[in-house]
């Protein structure tokens, strides 16, 4: 039976030490009702819900697996119980608005109590995830009337929200989606089409299901510029906000997938169904980007809590594990074996997990720091720096998060040899349900080209510019005792400035460029930030004594020897261009080699 | 479903122009039944049976998996007529000796129609897999009695083989295994134990099973040097060669596996089965490892199987996926978008694939044309220079080959965006099926340390320098305009050639040194090596005319712009050293973070 104990220690030691979150909020009128006591009694009661419900159910879910039955969707043994539980701990709510029944809790301390649920279950974790993404858009762009009758309803867990965006044809590309929104008398609209791969499309945890659906009007314009967004509830809602009729929508199937057995993956068919305009018609992607952003963030979240799950597994075995002997002499005399710790490679393993979690969770909070600025802060001007900030850092928070958690989790499965690959380990699981979020919510290939395009060359440098000044105004005031990691983030930033650069360049001359080296870009654009991240938890760690702060230089440390050095095998991947793969003819790529 | 056509027209290539395989074979008294019609002719049939028979049954054969129940293995559906119809082909016997009912083709052949095999139906091709790998341990150290008891029936497909090696406690430590073997009066052996993760260890594809089991009589030496082979039938077999009485070994259960689920993976019990000896006492562990090499080689051609089955798919479903538009320009202005194939990122993620299956099939042919020369050359010194080439090489076909082919198979996956994370589509099931591959067999870490100790350190680089002075050798004579790939490979052969000395330093004053950069310096020789491949390739393709050949240079140009960089990478964290993996205590790794 995988174990689980949340990093309470390494999540204070971030908010508190390296970000100072209450001096934060208390300096923030609209922050001010959350202290240092409030979070660690909020992380304190979530790290319970995640070991004691959440966890119990991941392999149960996993073996049981999300049912489809004449038209209905049953979720595992016990996962509406727990939703229920979830609900009522006012869970999906806690960065909720008050004014719709939420706690107002900020993104920075949200990351870390969602980060415990990813890590004990992710299948479960989606469903409240997904309800609470269709709530931030209704709170954007919905009507009063609107988040009146949907949010509370919402965020207390009766309801519940998916997004349905992707058709069988149109993933990537949402501009040519297929699904008709058709104006009826009264207002509303008949909406008709198929969307797939709709998270959470049918289920039995809550009383309704509020799907947000894009489609387009007859006489919408082609492509992403014709596209509205409508709210199309399971149920249609009476005046006075009890259930109506079952609008003509529904699960087709639901998709037989390598990993998240437990969350339903929904066809989802809508035959004239009953839909309300959110906003104005042909502006529906852009209500559906906020929700998209929130869900962006939060696929690092699930590689973090993956990664964390995955090093907590793989360090006991480890431990546990006896088999061969130190090479430098033997360690466990009265053992027939050492514990395959005492080997560098082991070590190697691990230390790369750790690294990960540690530096992985540190930058959610900085970019959760962010997107508090952006929502909280009434200085416009800071307002201003961190949405430019939040949109550089979220492709990476998305796609950089998730690559390396991934690597995390097949590097932790290798800790445990063979054992690894059976299923009652629990490892194996762990990457089949981590590797979705690579692909989910834009690929990480996506997120790649939305760095290097939206994000680097269409505003010519401008928010990396800032994303670095501050890096360099960072580690300049470093103590010189930390010269290990103070240099080496300000020679990254140095590289990092100079191949974006060449990339402006290179991009207003070949316009293939930018896309064939995007996913080395963002790699390199991630380490740089790991390494901030390693600057500053190296900085709050110096003075402090104890081991636990003497075992975070170190492990600073190793990021900069042997994790640091991929950026410059990033950046001559990037040197190289775009013409060799642009070279090949289509044919090739199926012609018999 | 999943396509798949064996890459003929490559492996033609590779064997006929980069080879020269038939000048090989003709030159040698011991090989010169083989001709190059011979060799195309059993690819042709080897072909037509994967793609026929095999891979319709891998999706199936995932789906229903093997079943225990009442003590005995059911093979999925369809299982017992492919493994008979392979078995009458003569398939299991093709590189055996004649005198025992084999083919005793090279293999440098086999290699490619293994491929085949692995990359239509990995589960399958372990049945016949651990038959031949019993059968090499056996031809090379049973009695003459032995072989004609065993041999014949185990190359006719009418019983099968194992191997009998991990127990609960033990894997690559074997020196601690607790199987015992007491010698009963008539020379036989009572062998009473549990092992786990036998591949093949019970099923219904075969009238009888011959366990290879590893077992400690009483009074062995302890550690790996008192470790006996023994051949324990499930059924014993009568003087006249039928078979008599069950035997006392079966499955327990067997393990529910991330992947390769057609493979029954049995814990197997011995109470006090009859088992006879292999060779002598205490001298078993040698005779495993001819077995044990034998089958590394092999997870190698599983990497590439996979890979190539990863691509062609991934290919395919790029050409025919249309969404967004490429950025130089619309190419299918009579399309809706065009298709993703434009997209220079899609292309990166097909061409790493692509260049990993040629340089990684050059690379199992070459290491087969080193074992043909020890087990065929009648020229001692050149016998002696292949055995350490083997030594050498081994390993990195074993891991670096898995490690590459996971990584493309992951890339491929990606190409098919949500849909490969969905089971109908294969890519996920490829995924899964090859994780395995680095895992068993000696995980891709052991198969470093076994590099970089035994084949390195103990030698004080002399295989290593012998490799190099091979590649230098060949790339010193290639023709001017081929610098790119021949100023690549050198200069990564200086490179490789100074880390070496390094290592050897540094582990002469630091024990753990060589176990902490194991895996970077198997990646960095295997980098290598692909450079050196890819030299062959392109002197085999320049002065041919045609797109085929033109697309093997560019493809060897890619390799050099966009794969090789990641040697200095791995070089770096090699010199980073060990100090800082081993600093942290024990402790340090399950304490809460």
């Amino acid at each position: 039976m995988p174990i689980y104990n949340a990093p309470l220690a390494d999540m204070r030691f971030i908010l508190n030490d390296v970000f100072q979150a209450e001096q934060f909020w208390q300096a923030n009128e609209n922050l001010n009702h959350v202290d240092a006591a409030t979070a660690e009694a909020i992380l304190e009661e979530m790290a319970k819900f995640a070991q004691n419900v959440t966890l119990p159910l991941n392999r149960s879910g996993d073996e049981e697996g999300a049912q489809y039955n004449n038209g209905t969707v049953t979720t595992p043994a016990g996962y509406k119980e727990a939703f229920r539980q979830y609900a009522e701990g006012g869970w999906i709510g806690l960065g909720a608005d008050e004014e719709w029944g939420g706690q107002a809790m900020p993104k920075m301390l949200t990351v870390l109590a969602d980060e415990m649920l990813f890590a004990t279950n992710p299948a479960f974790m989606l469903y409240p995830l997904l309800s609470v993404g269709a709530g931030m858009a209704l709170n954007s762009y919905a009507s009063q009337e609107q988040k009146e009758t949907y949010l509370p309803k919402i965020y207390s867990g009766e309801w519940s929200g998916t997004m349905c965006l992707t058709e069988p044809h149109a993933g990537t590309d949402l501009g040519i989606i297929k699904t008709k929104a058709e104006r009826n008398e009264d207002g509303s609209y008949s909406i008709t089409g198929t969307k797939i791969f709709i998270t959470g499309g049918d289920h039995d945890l809550s009383d309704n299901i509020i799907h947000l659906v894009l489609a387009k009007t007859p006489d919408a314009p082609a492509g992403s510029r014709g596209i509205s967004l409508f709210i199309v509830p399971k149920f249609l809602v009476n005046e006075d906000g009890s259930l109506g009729e079952r609008n003509p929508v529904g699960p087709g199937s639901i998709e037989h997938k390598m990993g998240i057995k437990a969350s339903a993956t929904c066809v989802m068919n809508f035959d004239g169904a009953k839909g309300f305009i959110v906003g104005k018609e042909n502006e529906g992607l852009a209500a559906m980007f906020v929700m998209m952003n929130y869900e962006r963030l939060s696929m690092g979240i699930q590689g973090i809590g993956a990664s964390e799950f995955a090093y907590q597994n793989a360090a006991q075995y480890a431990t546990d594990r006896i088999q061969g002997r130190s090479a430098s002499g033997i360690k466990s005399p009265n053992k027939v074996a050492d514990s395959i710790l005492v080997h560098g490679d082991v070590r190697r393993m691990l230390l790369n997990v750790r690294a990960n979690n540690e530096a992985s969770r540190a930058f959610a909070v900085y970019v959760g720091q962010q997107l508090d600025i952006t929502k909280f802060s009434t200085d416009p001007e800071a307002v201003k720096k961190a949405n430019d900030r939040v949109a550089l850092l979220t492709p990476i928070a998305k796609a950089y998060l998730t690559d390396t958690a991934f690597q995390a989790t097949l590097d932790a499965q290798m800790v445990f040899g063979g054992h690894g690959y059976i299923r009652e380990w629990g490892m194996e699981q762990c990457v089949r349900d981590l590797r979705i979020a690579q692909i989910y919510e834009g690929t990480n290939g996506v997120q790649s080209q939305d760095l290097i395009g939206r994000k680097l060359i269409k505003n010519n440098g401008a928010f990396l510019e800032e994303y670095i000044a501050e890096i360099r105004d960072f580690a300049n005031n470093m103590d010189t005792h930390l010269n290990f990691i103070k240099d080496a983030t300000l020679d990254a930033a140095t590289d990092i400035e100079a191949v974006s650069r060449f990339i402006i360049e290179q991009a207003s001359e070949k316009p293939d460029f930018s896309n064939s080296v995007a996913v080395d870009f963002l790699h390199a654009v991630g380490l740089l930030s790991f390494s901030y991240m390693f600057a500053r938890i190296a900085a709050a760690a110096k003075d402090k004594s104890g081991e636990f702060y003497q075992n975070k230089l170190t492990l600073a440390h190793y990021f900069v020897q042997r994790i640091l050095p991929e950026l410059s095998m990033r950046i001559a991947k990037i040197n190289a261009g775009s013409e060799l793969v642009m070279e090949f003819s289509e044919e090739f790529f199926t012609s018999q080699s």
